[in-house]
């Protein structure tokens, strides 16, 4: 199958710098939906040179050309400037991008950096930014497409469906590719891949990727969707996989136990110790996560355990707050003060510090009560105390979504 | 300032097919101690055309290019042939490589693959591998050096020590260089370079970066700290910025107040509605925050808010739960029931659903229960689910570390 080349830039001294460059896998994904492959991406500074040399180099290469960043109103950003360069075309100040910005912001007068954000590459068709003032801009020249986005990521990727994807596929023509995400958790990436042989075998021409999180694994099945295969493929895959796929595409771990909760008419509240509020955040990240999540108690210290979620101070005596024990009275607890049908706890010790030999850093238990009754659990997570609370979250969202009826 | 330019190529096909390149930032800590800044970083697929243009391409624009990965022994490893390509040089068979291999893996005859590894750019230095078989190879060529590193971190990353800072160091001869990271909050990015722009005029010679969070600035100054540049340039616009500025470095505005509140002695609870467990994360993202954190409740439902922070029904129907009312309440309600001597509230409409003309979505209320008083603070948000959550969290972080005394 034919696909097309695609080159990323990234502009932003920062990625050179130290900060780690999150695009090049979102733009794969992106790209590889409508037929592209990545054949390279880089990252410059912010300097018109380098931005202008990196363009014209990865035009000659390649038939698409993604540039991001670079596009706010400030001195450092260049890629305007760098990219008219490069083609040797002049910026041209767009009266319909200033009569866009003038309504979005409701100002009769645009301000100076108002009025750089309107400057388009002569011959450019301007994307509508909804969440900021930098347009993103679609350039063609012979059989080669230039796109010019604004680096924000919560900025440039709505401009894949709402113009983008649309623009690709009119101007190049490529074959209709399919692209379908698996989301699966509670299994290691190697477990998932030997799961997954006997479908990456059968559908050879297909391309597979495994994404691994902290104890969630994506699994990615993409190519020419002609008769079916990669929903073909899909299929066979989630068939593999078993119960550990939670869902697919843009799914979370408490989206999916939403949706369940949601179906079943139940409620949900959570007590948190070592994850301080990250499931509740994950939780509410979701919107309209109001309908069915009562709320949350992060009870950091003892005394808010006894006092909130009601657990007994012989308990916490006898066992500790990093123990079965409690991990179910805070349960039990929140279940009651929220009055909540469902409710998990997470009571552990993130690390660095906190371990002893007995319960060293990464030990987590669990408790979950439900209508059907209550259950704990006890993992040992290995890495960071981001990791570990990232899995220690993931952990019971998968357990609560699999108990749910 | 006179600073060495340095390049970055990473092969590896995994790395344009959804695989996050974590390298960037690591080498950037390397070379930026060895006075060198990353101007460009390129990933490349495993073809032997890309890899050789690559490197062409990288020799023609820096002093000191360095190709990771792709020195393994399997037909995808093809850096070594595209660099030779790249300078036209051969590729020669070195018997001291052999020896090493030898002893290290207790060979008698080395078995073909192990040969491949064997194989040194004309000229080229071996760097030792004490992790793996492919040595690393270091080549000059007139002003210029290419540096060829293995894939894996664990196999490059002690080469720096082991050898490279010293190769560089002897061939290069540059000055040292600094930089400072001053994090900010309560401005807009425009807001902060203007007030910065005294100080970007005086310190010319110094790279300046700012980069705009949600709420929050982080401005970046890095150079030739020869005569202490970098020290006076930080501290000249630590100045401009006044207030604003929480931190450096790494602090965070969770950790900011933090570091007030175990000065003073405090403690803190929280009480989130919008941000739904979000504020608490970010608070006990930080290791030890068990020292002040108390715990915090997230109360999305009204039930939740009268049963655990004691908001008042009247309250409740005269007002609505976002309004300041009803934050003064639940800061004042998380306070009392936490025990704490600081406590804060958010209450709002995170959206996308859930907004009216009166009260739209991104509206948030926020109160600040501490010994001195109360407050409440009204904000409107602009952006998307996320954007409006973190945008909440960080205005009260920063609000919190104002108020500690």
């Amino acid at each position: 199958m034919k696909t097309g080349r695609a080159e990323l830039i990234c502009t932003g001294s920062e990625l050179l710098t130290g900060k780690l460059n999150l695009y090049a896998p979102l733009f794969h994904a992106n790209l590889s939906a409508l037929g592209f492959r990545i054949a390279r991406e880089q990252c410059c500074g912010d300097s018109l040179e380098e931005i202008a040399e990196a363009v014209r180099a990865a035009l000659k290469r390649s038939s698409l050309v993604i540039a991001c960043g670079g596009l706010g109103p400030t001195f450092d950003d260049l890629t305007r400037q760098g990219a008219a360069r490069a083609l040797g075309r002049r910026l041209v100040y767009s009266k319909d991008c200033a009569r866009i910005l003038s309504f979005n912001y409701g100002l009769k007068k645009l301000p100076p950096n108002f009025r750089n954000q309107c400057l388009l590459l002569e011959g450019a068709k301007a994307l509508e930014n909804s969440r900021g003032t930098a347009f993103g801009q679609v350039l063609t020249r012979g059989r080669r497409m230039l796109v010019l986005l604004p680096g924000p990521r919560r900025e440039w990727e709505p401009m894949f469906p709402n113009f983008l994807d649309e623009e690709i596929r009119a101007f190049f023509r490529l074959p209709a590719l399919a692209q379908v995400k698996l989301r699966a958790a509670g299994l290691w990436e190697t477990q998932a891949e030997k799961l997954l042989r006997p479908a990456m075998r059968r559908f050879r021409k297909l391309d597979f990727t495994i994404l691994a999180g902290p104890g969630t694994v994506d699994f990615i099945v993409s190519g020419d969707d002609r008769r079916g295969a990669v929903a073909g493929a899909a299929a066979a895959c989630r068939k593999l996989l078993g119960k550990t796929v939670y869902g697919a595409g843009e799914d979370t771990l408490a989206s999916a136990a939403g949706e369940k909760l949601k179906a079943a008419g139940g409620t949900l509240a959570c007590a948190e110790s070592c994850t301080g509020g990250l499931a509740a955040k994950l939780l509410t990240d979701i919107p309209g996560s109001s309908a069915w999540f009562l709320g949350g108690a992060v009870t950091y210290s003892n005394q808010a355990k006894l006092k909130i979620l009601g657990v007994k101070a012989a308990t916490l005596k006898k066992y500790g707050a990093v123990s079965a024990e409690c991990a179910r009275e805070m349960a039990a607890g929140a279940r009651r003060a929220f009055g909540a049908s469902y409710a998990f706890s997470v009571t552990g010790i993130a690390g660095p510090g906190g371990g002893t030999p007995e319960k060293p850093a990464g030990l987590v238990y669990f408790g979950l009560a439900s209508p059907g009754g209550s259950r704990v659990f006890r993992r040992q997570f290995r890495g960071d105390r981001a990791f570990t609370r990232a899995c220690a979250a993931n952990f019971i969202l998968d357990e609560l979504r699999k108990v749910i009826k």
